[in-house]
Parts: structure tokens; C-alpha cells; sequence
């Protein structure tokens, strides 16, 4: 009887814990569990108009206007990782860029909230949701998106290159040219670089992940703000700074003469003090070839060496990583987004352990 | 023996108890959990350049251009309710009215997440993150915000109206100063239904939420769509449609004449077919006031009861709700992210819940 006593104890204690595990289960194990969520602006100037406010009769006089602020889109995961990454998307872009890729699997907003990271998506000043500008502007729709395909080394239009990791579903296409957004204002990186520089101040240390255009205002970021303890660059485009006296000849190619930029030497050390990552992909020519979509990063990927090599030889520690040469193939200009970007997400996931960043 | 045995067993079973619980414990009660998160674009249009793209010496010729699509960002919890909730921001804003509040606690966003609901936020095209508009457009920046905090009713600048539900932190202003984007491309209310009907076919059934400018487009969406279950619409400013030969005359105003549109009777007997709410904050005048920003909001009220008037005498189910009057005092033009937020979800939950669409 007490045998049957206990196991009718035990039975109890089974259902009990069934009905605990079912109420865990209303949280699946992917299920994404945020501690907080949220958005905000930061930085960003004010104009104010002379005269006095008429309020029956309202025109610009004594009226303000706030504009050229960034606009930050936040999650901090439940059992959040000690280091937020903050992410910059590139030219034309907004914060879509780490949202659902174009073929409507995660990108690296979820991806790295899985990995318990606090992650800040931006709108860099005068784009998508901080279109409000200080500086007048006219938008010219121009048809341009075959020279988008070949920029960004999807192939060469109409043509997808063998083995890209971008869908062939027509949807992903159309996904991809609606990601793209008009400037509202004129490009000002070290505006800019001060404003995500105010970011960092709010989220205190953390780590700038950038895209393309993004790679120079980027580097301006981390000689405002000490906060900024390492950069992961995806194929920064653009704005590499080198010390003064050290600037290496402008590189021509088929796509224009890529020049870099001097800065003091003092500025120039504040590089060499945090662990710098840049990432390229697939489909960059070693020798010049006709077709700018591709020759363009040919210099690009040449000057990135060149500038990890002068971080490195003032005591840095930057690096360049080719993915093919790493065999992660077919990748395009968004590795983040391309089909095989959980492989691409697991190499920076690597940096960031190898670094003592997680 | 057997019962010590029984409570050693018992015992066991506490300390699973306790670690299953403590295994829930880390998705701590105010989480928000989720299912799914993502992006896409929805609608829009393509424009095509004649001739042959060149890639060497690109021009237009050849190449498309992708606008005039809506930008969702969507977020489903875990155990969702049946009804998404879709919201559509008004004149000079984006997503961003749904997010943090403008002093920084939750808006509807998470508000209506953490009771369950799928929740859709919507850039309308030509706004935000769906600026990319097949249009050109010149954009001035024109000191404006003083208007926005009389015509938003805040207050008469510089007072705010006494009581009103707007925090007095500066910070809170710049924020709400900050939350505006400039159109992209021209107002097309015909244009944007059809772009959010487009989504409703997307998210299947659905709750259409609309503030101020939206409320237009957004009977409209009704019309064309439907999977269109119901509308809750706060402070629609414009674009009440009435059935030809039914439409009232023009209201004058500090603010200008308000004007209704007709529409065919079978288009209008469409929005007798679901439940309708409409909200209106404080501050809203009885008779006649000189300031622009106050006096707009009489007539808008005014008319906002007739439409109701005219939805039910055709059948339908509309209603108006002056909150004021059921004792929910001090909202500006944007009640979902006043300070007494949480008491305003808290009606639109009852309206949901009578109407069993939730």
C-alpha cells in the first residue's frame, strides 16, 4: 500500500511537473525574450527662426526646428551579454540592412539577439526614420538599380554570379531594391560620427558593427568616444584614415580613384587601442577589370590591408579577413544578409570570443 | 519507512518543481517574449528607364527604380491572439508614434504585445523608412514646431494646457520634436489604401489603427480590403467619406474649412459591415476659438459624430468617444503615447473585447 502510496506521490509530482514544463513551453525554446524594447533619437542640432511666434497667424518666425539627430531602435535580450552591439548600416540604407533579409530569413538584429546581445540599430542623421534635416534638399527619382546589382557583386545584370549567396526568387530581388532609402541631407561623416558618438555615450561601452559608407564615419566614432571597444567593418567602402604623413597615393579604378584621408597621428592611436575586424566578401578581382561594380572593391579591399598593416605597425590590432580565402564563399556586398549569413554571423561571433568581447 | 520514502519522494519532486520553475524564472514575468520579428516592404510601384543598361559607363537608361511601397515592421508574441493589430502613424510621422513614448516609457507597441496581439507598424509610402518614392520632391526645412505644439494640443505655446498629459522634462519635447520625418513624395490617400490593403492581404484578418491623418487612407483600406475586421481610429483630422448626395457641407474653422467626400453608397455600406471606434483627446473646444490650433479639432470632432451618425443609420456600428467625457482627462493629439497611456489602451482592450476581437 505505501509503495502504491508513493508512486500515486509520484504520479502527483509527474503531473505537476508536466503542467510547469507546459507552462514553460508557452515560451518555445526560439522564441526571442526581450527585457526591454524601444527607440529614441539622439544627437542632432536645432535652427531657430528670429521674431516672435504668432500663434493665430503662424509662420517660421520664433518657430525652432530640430533635425539632423539619429533615430535608435533597441532590444536587450533577456540575460543580456555585458557589451551591446551597435549596428550602422551603409550607403542609401537604413536600419533594414540587419532586419529580415531580402529572402525573409533573420538577419543579424535576431541572430545576435539569440546570442544575447543588447542590440541598437540605427538610422544614421538625414535617412529613413531621422529624415528630419536641417539642409534643403531635392529628391530625383533615377532609375539606378542594375547598377546596384553590379555594386553590390549580386552578379553582373542580368546575371546572378555562379554560387552567390543571394535567393533567385524574383520576391528577394524586389525585397532588395525596397531596402534602399534616399539621403534627405547631404553626407556629413564627421556630423555624423559625433552623433553615433553621443550613442555610445547613452549605451556606454559597446561594439560598432559597420556597413560600407558607414566604415569612415565609423573609424571618426571611435576617436570621439572611448566607448566604442571594438569595430567589426562589413566591406567599408570609403574614409580610410591614415596618419598625417603616412597617407598612402589615391588607387584608381574603374570605378573612380579611391583616396584616403590624414589625420593627426594622436587621433590616428586611438585606433590601435581597440581590436578592429573588417570583412570582405566574394567576387573581388585581384587586377583590374572594365566593369566598376567589381573594380571598385579591388581597391577598397587593397586599401583596408594597407590601413590594418599601419594600425598593426603602430601597435594595433586590426585585421583583414577575405572570406573566400577563409572558404566562406559566394558572398556579396551584405554578407549579414546573404543566405549563408548564420556562417558569416559565426566568424564574428569567433572575433568577438577571440576577444574577450562577449 | 514507505512514508518517509514517500516524502523523500515528495521532496524530490519539490526540488524538480523548483528547478523547472527556476528554468521559467529566466524569462522573468515583464519580459516580452516572441515568436516572430521582421521586415519587409509591401505595394509600391516600378518605374523602368528605356534603353540598354550599360554596365561600364552606367546612366538610366535601362534600369528600374522600386518606390512608393509601405515599410512593416511586425512582431508576433507567443501565445498570439487571433487579430493582429495593424497601426498607421499620421501627417509627419512614422512607426516611431507606436514605440517609446516620447519621455520614454512603453507606447502601443509593447502595450498591446504584452496583452498578446500581433502588432504591425507601418511607414506609409513616401515617409520613413519607406522614403524611396517614385516622385521628386524638394524639402525645405521650415521652423515649424511651435504650430505642431498648438495643433497637437500640448498647450498654447509656450504653456501647456493645464493637466495635460505631456511630461515637462525638456528632453520629453525634444524627443517629440524629433519624432517628425518629412514627406518624400506627394500625400496619395487612393495610393497608400491600396498599399495597406496589399498588406491585409498579407497578414490575413486584422485591426486596422489609424491616427489623425490616417483615418482617411484608412477607410479607404476598408473598402478595398476584406480582411479589414475592424478600425479604431485615433483623432482622424480629415478624409471622413460620406455616400453621395449625403455629404455634409463644408465646416469652417481658425483652422480652415473641413471638407467631407462622397463615395458610391456600396462602397460606404462596406464600414456598416465592422465595428468602428474613435477617439478624441481634451482640450478640444465646444464653440468657436481663435487659435488655429485648438479651433481645428471642433470641427474635426463635429464631423467625426456625424460620420458615426451616418455609418449607423445605414446599419453600421461606429461610435465616437470624447474622452473627456468618460472621465479620461488631459489627452493631447497623440493619447496612445500620452502619460496616461496605459488608461487609454485600456479602453481600445474593452472596445476589442466587446466587440469579440480578441
Amino acid at each position: 500500500m505505501f509503495p502504491k502510496q508513493s508512486h500515486r506521490l509520484g504520479a502527483v509530482s509527474a503531473i505537476l511537473i508536466a503542467m510547469l514544463m507546459a507552462s514553460c513551453a508557452v515560451t518555445p525554446p526560439q522564441a526571442l525574450s526581450l527585457g526591454e524594447q524601444g527607440s529614441f533619437a539622439v544627437g542632432g542640432t536645432v535652427v531657430t527662426q528670429a521674431g516672435d511666434f504668432d500663434p493665430i497667424k503662424p509662420t517660421a518666425a520664433g518657430q525652432s526646428f530640430h533635425g539632423d539627430h539619429a533615430y535608435v531602435f533597441y532590444q536587450v535580450p533577456v540575460s543580456p551579454r555585458p557589451l551591446p552591439l551597435v549596428f550602422w548600416h551603409g550607403y542609401g540604407q537604413f536600419s533594414k540592412t540587419w532586419e529580415s533579409t531580402p529572402d525573409g530569413r533573420e538577419g543579424f538584429q535576431n541572430i545576435f539577439l539569440r546570442r544575447h546581445f543588447p542590440v541598437y540599430l540605427i538610422d544614421q542623421p538625414r535617412r529613413g526614420n531621422a529624415a528630419r534635416s536641417t539642409v534643403p534638399i531635392s529628391i530625383t527619382p533615377t532609375p539606378d538599380e542594375q547598377q546596384w546589382f553590379n555594386t553590390f557583386r549580386v552578379g553582373t545584370w542580368p546575371n546572378f554570379f555562379p554560387g552567390v549567396q543571394f535567393s533567385r526568387d524574383p520576391e528577394a530581388l524586389n525585397q532588395y531594391f525596397r531596402q534602399m532609402v534616399p539621403n534627405t541631407g547631404p553626407f556629413d561623416a564627421d556630423l555624423f560620427a559625433g552623433t553615433i558618438a553621443a550613442l555610445f555615450a547613452k549605451t556606454g561601452p559597446a561594439i560598432l558593427v559597420t556597413h560600407s559608407q558607414a566604415g569612415g564615419p565609423g573609424w571618426l566614432t571611435a576617436l570621439k568616444s572611448s566607448n566604442v571597444r571594438a569595430i567589426v567593418a562589413y566591406e567599408p567602402g570609403s574614409g580610410f584614415i591614415f596618419p598625417n604623413g603616412e597617407v598612402p597615393a589615391p588607387m584608381p579604378s574603374a570605378a573612380g580613384a579611391l583616396e584616403a584621408t590624414g589625420v593627426p597621428l594622436d587621433d590616428f592611436l586611438k585606433l590601435t587601442r581597440i581590436p578592429i575586424v573588417i570583412y570582405y566578401g566574394d567576387n573581388i578581382p585581384d587586377a583590374p577589370v572594365t566593369n566598376p561594380g567589381q573594380d571598385g572593391w579591388r581597391v577598397r579591399l587593397a586599401m583596408a590591408r594597407m590601413w590594418a598593416a599601419s594600425v598593426n605597425r603602430h601597435g594595433g590590432d586590426a585585421s583583414v579577413v577575405h572570406l573566400p580565402e577563409i572558404g566562406v564563399r559566394g558572398n556579396t556586398h551584405f554578407p549579414f544578409s546573404d543566405l549563408n549569413n548564420m556562417a558569416v554571423a559565426d566568424e564574428m561571433s569567433r572575433f568577438l570570443q577571440r576577444k574577450g568581447l562577449d
